[in-house]
């Protein structure tokens, strides 16, 4: 059994809090919050805390909080020697006060506040300053049935800047997407099977194998037909970046 | 029951055979290739020909050719005032001879060589020129299982424009992903559910409110810092782009 402490009650620290519930091989010693406000309705499930002094001895205690605030809440923690993780993309692992062992546990997904997470499809990510902490934080993965990666700070820094391009980035081409079709009345779920089946192909094959379209074909006519259809100047600036990557990524 | 005879056997033509194969209401009278040798696998299943002098008559003649053919092939077809339809996202219904009753049957989705198609997945775009022949296009998207929308020229052409970006765009983010996460030793699995789950989060949400991320928030000091990692020029480029049409969008 491992025993938790989660600090925070954000999106992470939430759907933490209920992956770590629904395990078996998982105890949640204590939720810990600076507002206890939040954490009401949980108070008949768990113990819930706002006074740092009181918090507990457990195995891991969770950082789930602001990537500002991780460096300060290490150094305020009573205790020493025990193994503090922060769940940041970005947090540089000796932001975390060196009075206690030092790790990340960070899950590479993206959460809304109120939809389930199946935490079989969040990769974790895990990084150790002790060697020793590593199996029990792959154990801890394991026991929400993520799967789990040993992988750097430069590399956790690289996965969190792809993230952006695979997630912020591909969102905004769907926003445009919206833009575009609404301005013609045209029913946004018309694109929605087109925008999941190009998701799933990657699950399986490359995204330069999955490529189609008229810049990898290198296709003037279309091109030049789509780029007179588009009326924001800002819409036609990325179409043209876009297919000149795509072009060079294809060399035509 | 209706009656169709395909050209061509390319992927729509090939998806849409085995669509209208598998449909009890939809017999198929004829397959048509200028070249034989792509359809010898199927001649027990279906009648095959490339002598267009040898067409039979059927309801409707369904052109899954490439845009630049659909003109010519039209013109060349030996029978007149029958129901003729292009399967393509941007060729003008127009370009179809006026000799026949004319139409377009536009499957929105992006098709594989090789891996099945749900064709309930695949959103079919109809247009028709004789409106008589709306009802017999739109029973043809019921047959196969698949959603259809009465779409307009301007409209359809506008959606293949959305397509570009929902698809080779959003494609080209993966691509630079792989490419950025590759130089680092990353597994690209690690990005594969959160680029799952990106385009899953669309299907019940606007892009809009499901839009997250440090461009959105615009945090600043995460931008520096990942512009700061990127050593493509263009990559570069691609980040500020779309970061300040985020920006824009959420105004920022």
């Amino acid at each position: 059994m491992i025993s938790v402490v989660i600090l925070g009650a954000g999106n992470v620290g939430t759907h933490l809090y209920k992956a770590f519930r629904k395990s078996d091989s998982v105890t949640i010693t204590q939720w810990y919050n600076r507002d206890l406000s939040n954490l009401q309705i949980y108070k008949n499930d768990v113990e819930i805390v706002d006074d740092l002094s009181k918090l507990k001895e457990a195995d891991i205690y969770v950082l789930a909080i602001s990537d500002d605030a991780v460096s300060e809440l290490s150094k305020v923690l009573p205790f020493e020697n025990r193994l503090v993780v922060h769940t940041s993309g970005s947090v540089n692992v000796h932001d975390l006060d060196k009075k206690n062992q030092r790790g990340v546990f960070y899950p590479l997904q993206t959460f809304s506040k109120h939809s389930e997470i199946d935490f079989s499809n969040v990769p974790i990510c895990i990084e150790v300053l002790e060697k020793q902490n590593l199996q029990l934080l792959k154990d801890l993965a394991v026991a929400i049935g993520s799967p789990n990666y040993k992988i750097s700070t430069e590399q956790r820094q690289t996965l969190h800047l792809s993230a952006v391009y695979v997630n912020n980035f591909a969102n905004q081409l769907y926003r445009i997407a919206h833009e575009i079709s609404d301005a013609k009345s045209i029913n946004f779920d018309i694109l929605k099977p087109l925008i999941l089946e190009t998701a799933k192909k990657v699950q399986d094959m490359s995204p330069y194998m999955a490529q189609t379209g008229p810049a990898k074909r290198n296709d003037k006519k279309t091109i030049k037909r789509h780029l007179k259809l588009l009326e924001n100047e800002q819409h036609k600036a990325i179409y043209e970046l876009l297919t000149k990557s795509i072009k060079q990524t294809h060399g035509r």
